[in-house]
């Protein structure tokens, strides 16, 4: 096989580590970006005297050619195309002769592969953004929808409070904003060009690099050859924020399976997104949720691939970084399928506030019974004690706490009253969270607001299309 | 669009949830064993009296075209075909009309994904057993043709005590031997037939499953139905098998790109197993055994993604488990790639024995000398500081420690004698470690006369082809 | 600060690093089998004539003491300790003088570290299945007990089919069986004895290395002196083991949050093993299932330390390696603690059958009445089909299937006739399901004579106390 | 055992799950963030008027009482502690009485720890940040000094081009630089207040929470309740990023255990980070690097840890939650030590020039030929196989490229001159790389510039001490 590299090389490649070491099978979709990169580079090459005018206009229409043919799907790879670049480059040779070897002055697949994977990287990082945003305007505009919806509220996945409905859904918003927080604190390290790196040591042809991050749209060049070919921490960074995403989605996920239940029965899929079963006809599988869950595993796998495939490797380039790619096209092609899918569900969600509602008892209002004593001067945790045993009293007699007689009550504490019973009202209870945060409905419609305060401010349009 | 479970739907899926949740596009590769299920499935059942002989006979023959059609690559999968089940199901069903309905009577795709997974496996595991053998075979034919090349031995990078280069190549073979009984030992697990199981609570049609798992070469059946279509342990296993053998393959790969750079040069790889440079053209990079050392990584976070996804997971089958097939098969192609490079590798390394020579200096034998004041007497810690002394006297006068002169040796310790000098010499050093297991000639032949009775008395028959 | 390998160091070691490579603070535990270790060595070197009896004598009591001190409590560390080894030896030292130094010779930290962690697996491991099997036994007593109560099945936490509750204790019972075997296949790669492999190249003193091996209770001896110190194989296979253990016991812990939560209340945990609120009275958290649950983090995540400090190491020994022991001892720890937690859950669970028979629905029986039209000749898939449309009629109607009229039943399909009710019943319903590993009674009663029978002639005698 | 939730409960927790549950082994060490975080709620509930100043005064003197105690190292445990937080309100209590269970209106422990693990990120995240910083200082130091310091730069191991020593160095502080952003990006989310939000609802007492947020010194409170006990996101987002900066160290750390090896010797460790053998007394093993290197293993395993735990778990606080501090506190104390180490290493670092320079060979220059034959007018692909040529002719001859004869050249290509011997010079070829990031001196002085100004803009004055 005839490549790049062969001038010295007496002995062909076998074919089997040929196959091996090719990584055309997954770096092909970085030809557009590639292309792109050559086009600057060779604008860049011509501003340093290093092409004519002519030449540089003969390869920016050979690589025009080469990006509509890989458009119109009819570009056509040979065998001897171990990787995108490669590919590129002979197909321009085809195109143009000769010319096409100026190309290459200076630059380095070290380099140019950087380069491809940042550029695409802007590209699909603000397209996730926008994702992710859309969820959170599904998310808030149902909670705006459901604000009178209360449910009872779990710790441990045992009922601990009343909540607003609103109120869970608004906790996704914020984990999820997080979330989009940090893709936005990444781009910066994905916005450096390192374009000019060559293969370690720099570029000898006087190329202006800042000129060429300009013209390509990164925000400014790497400050070092050695590193800007040999470090991969920002797809580290984006691998790690998506495993983070992908917990986020997880536990929300679980959530809707475990809601979506015949014993809770809070919420029902929209039949959209459930299955049925090959074998039990009544089946409605919410395996839309099922799989949300599951590819947290795959996000979670995706960074420990490249964080062991980077541990200990000396400077600069090793071949072990060929390993980056395949886990960041999986875990953000994931992103790109779960995200649309878990705003479909959000959005087509199916409440039923009766089995919410069926499912508060009197034991959620053990706290406010608790908060009774307090502010009838008894300390907290003598409060705590007290109710607890309300709630002994109240299991031992098989009655909820509102018919629990006064005087058994008095048993248990004097400071008891008869207005006890009017805070044993869930209604009362969610309204008590009145502070910031909390799910009392005004608290929550100001945390909505500060929702939408976030999403009209941060219009993506600060992430570059 | 119309699906297995369409009965009481009333809402086509959602076109991006349907893409989302299809896993037709990695479970085709399990086309044949899958109809192999389906052939034995419909032969118990005709034995059970559920399916006639002509009812039987029609549904052979109907398999046996989809599996031609697959074989031939002609099989045409339409838009509804979910997964590889349905996609053979509803070509039966085209082929040999409604009794081809007959086929699923008791059964369900969580058995049938189980059984289809395991009948995959029981082929490549024995595959890539032979592999691994092959790689022995190679390390043990190499061990034997270089036993009389010597090198320095390291500890921490440091060279430590001079070695046979056959005793390095017999270390890799015993490594692989533990990897190759791991897998044996694994394969009883793999092939128990859950088969029968059905969605999770048994087989109401009477069913003979032992005679089932019989036909379809299986050692027995499981025990329990639920946990038959819930647990994935059998694959965790093998990705945890996968991932400590491409642990071991990474240290050979480490070792091997160490040895073959300009500064060490023990080894030169054969040049169709290295490239080239885009822009250096000197470089002759060892990018085989670079690449064997980064898949390292994606077998360690194969196994990561499926401990993450059944973490936690309620029993029975959740769709979270369909994400157990992509990270398996490509843990298992991995190193039906990596094996066979690895083996090339080590069959066509040049070993440049006066470069392993030149790298052995007298250092390396300090232990002898301290192994020599031991026998004349002195207790090992004493020894041990005496030749410390030595080897900074070494290194003060700049000469090695079979230049210092006599009186230098006897100011460090009374012990030293005029035959010390004898013990400074590294075919001494080496056939002095005669112990099993050690470096001499007679302990490596004997290490040799082990590796190829393991080789010959495990022939690879026992496993299944 | 003086070392064992101070002679010819002229600067003492950095504090910091002093206190960052001391690995006393937790190899500190193996003093029992670094002793024993040394005591059959002393033994190994006077067969050897390398020791006198009188030298050997001095050094076994001189050991004896020292364990003494440690089983005590009395031993005192100084601050040149910077592992068990050195500690143990330099206490030797002040007990017995420079005989001490003699224990040493022809043996490095390298081979005995390995020999000392394989000494302490081998204690361990048959400790942990020893735990393993009382939990089996837990759970084989509680479905002898509870055989006869039924509970909905789930798949995708969806309603299935009907199970007999000791059906699913029965799942994890044959789950943890593999767990067991797994450990014992990975016991004899465990009870290999590296020690006489020296620093990496072998013992030079005549060491009779089987005989050592017995002495101290392996079953055989390495192969090869250098990957004996430098691979960790078996320490990973442990953890791997112990993952995959970690996750089994994860799911059963999901199950049993999910079914003591009040919308399931399948089960009520003892009152020993929740916990309350500190600020809910009402509360009684499972959280012994919680943290079992949570504990496969970090189960997983030590594997993966290992799994990623191993990669890409050189041969032979590098102190990389000394990152072996503290996600070994954690992960071991770990399993001690979960183990007896989740028998005393299982041994103590109070059932509640009739909150799990409360949650039976007609819609499990489903499956069964396809299997009533497929008896009557409906191929299963248009008996499936059928039967969606009758549980959507349920739905329609508003009334358990067993309420619909004939007519509509028959409207559906005309293969429907009047003894379609009979099938509509639970207990038929499980007792169908009589083929082996099914949950009809005789199946569960032969599969927990099956587990009786495993239990019995697997008494853990065969693992070395 | 009595305890904080003890009021309804009958039966004493079982003492073995007593142990597998309390967490105050390893969350005492947020002692003093505990207490300091009760100080500031004391305060906001005397202004929300629920404690009198008398009280709030009262329990604060004993809270300053406890902390001294804690600092002395004179508290005492109680067995029925489960964690700091009901330890420190038990002695409380001890002290001042039943005004002490006053402490706890309104406040829960799964708000309470949410606090402490933030209060003592914003301790700890600084301080780490310094040390960073510190070893940043010492590679730009180091890099001014060794200015004129020439080696082979390497890509896959492979002498590629001559490089300035200094490039090198400054390659890491970039990388490190990035990480040092990481973290300043990380803070504002670790910033935010979770106190006020109770269980899980929110706060029913009228708590100032802005206030409160600013008594302790966060930036603002958290938005949502629910989600600010439940979400570990900004743990997950510390654990990625000292994963992320573990993995640059560990590629320092290879690149200095390489080059302190006899076969490189381009640098010699300090003794004082160094150990040597038990065994071999000529050896200094690197083991400072290697443990660095190995480190990154549990910064690895202790993210997956927390991935692993949070996956899937249902809202809102779960114990599973209680596995995130042992990683988090193993992970910030393994940076805490590894740092300053490396740190010592890279100041004390004694470089070989000699050595370095020895390591040069012409094989390096070969790309600087190529651009001689492309500024000559051949396209590079051209030049590149012209040069590949006359490497293999150097091999085939034997002699450096600058010792083959001119008609050689000619031969291989008519555009090779008789200047083409002085482009064959290392001093030329870093000169020549003089674009921004590359190795020229000017460049690298502009690079440390560059790193100048960064250190100086950043002072670290913006986080809080």
């Amino acid at each position: 096989m005839s490549t790049l590299w062969g001038g010295r090389f007496q002995e062909p490649a076998d074919d089997l580590f040929w196959r091996f070491h090719a990584s055309i099978g997954f770096d092909i979709r970085l030809a557009q970006v590639d292309i792109r990169g050559s086009q600057a580079y060779a604008r860049a090459l011509q501003s340093a005297g290093v092409l004519t005018a002519e030449e540089a206009q003969q390869i920016q229409t050979g690589l025009e050619q080469v990006a509509a043919e890989f458009a119109a799907n009819t570009f056509t790879l040979a065998t001897s195309d171990e990787d995108i670049h490669t590919a590129v480059e002979r197909r321009l040779h085809e195109l143009i002769g000769p010319v096409a070897g100026k190309l290459h002055t200076g630059r380095s697949r070290n380099d140019q592969i950087a380069t491809d994977v940042r550029l695409w990287l802007m590209e699909e990082l603000p397209a996730l953004a926008a994702l992710l945003r859309a969820l959170q305007q599904a998310l808030a505009a149902r909670a705006e929808d459901e604000i009178d919806v209360l449910m009872p509220g779990y710790t441990h996945l045992q009922p601990a409070q009343p909540l607003r409905f609103s109120h869970w859904m608004l906790a996704y918003f914020w984990m999820l904003q997080r979330d989009r927080e940090r893709l936005q604190d990444a781009l910066p390290r994905v916005r450096e060009c390192p374009l000019g790196a060559g293969a370690l040591a720099g570029n000898a042809y006087g190329i202006d690099r800042e000129a060429l991050a300009k013209d390509l749209g990164f925000e400014g060049v790497t400050h070092n050859s050695i590193e800007s070919v040999a470090d991969r921490d920002y797809i580290l960074e984006v691998l790690a924020w998506a495993a983070i995403l992908g917990g986020h989605l997880s536990r929300l996920a679980e959530d809707l399976v475990l809601w979506s239940s015949s014993e809770f029965g809070f919420v029902r899929l929209a039949e959209r997104y459930t299955t049925g079963s090959s074998i039990m006809p009544q089946k409605r599988n919410p395996d839309s949720l099922e799989l949300v869950r599951g590819k947290a595993g795959r996000l979670t796998g995706n960074l420990v691939t490249l964080l062991t495939v980077t541990k200990g490797l000396p400077m600069s380039y090793d071949t072990d970084l060929q390993e980056d790619k395949e886990p960041l096209f999986d875990s953000l092609d994931t992103l790109a399928q779960v995200l649309p899918v878990v705003t479909g569900v959000v959005a087509t969600l199916q409440v039923v506030p009766e089995r919410m509602r069926a499912a508060l008892n009197e034991g959620l209002l053990a706290t406010d019974l608790a908060d009774y004593l307090t502010r009838r001067g008894l300390p907290f945790r003598q409060a705590h004690h007290a109710v607890g045993q309300a709630v002994l009293k109240s299991e031992q007699l098989g009655v909820p706490l509102s018919q629990i007689p006064l005087e058994e009550y008095q048993a248990i504490s004097p400071c008891f009253g008869l207005d006890l019973y009017t805070v044993l009202d869930y209604q009362a209870s969610v309204e008590a969270r009145n502070s910031l945060g909390g799910t009392s409905r005004a608290a929550v419609l100001e945390q909505l607001r500060a929702a939408r305060r976030v999403l009209e401010s941060d219009t993506g349009d600060d992430l570059p299309a």
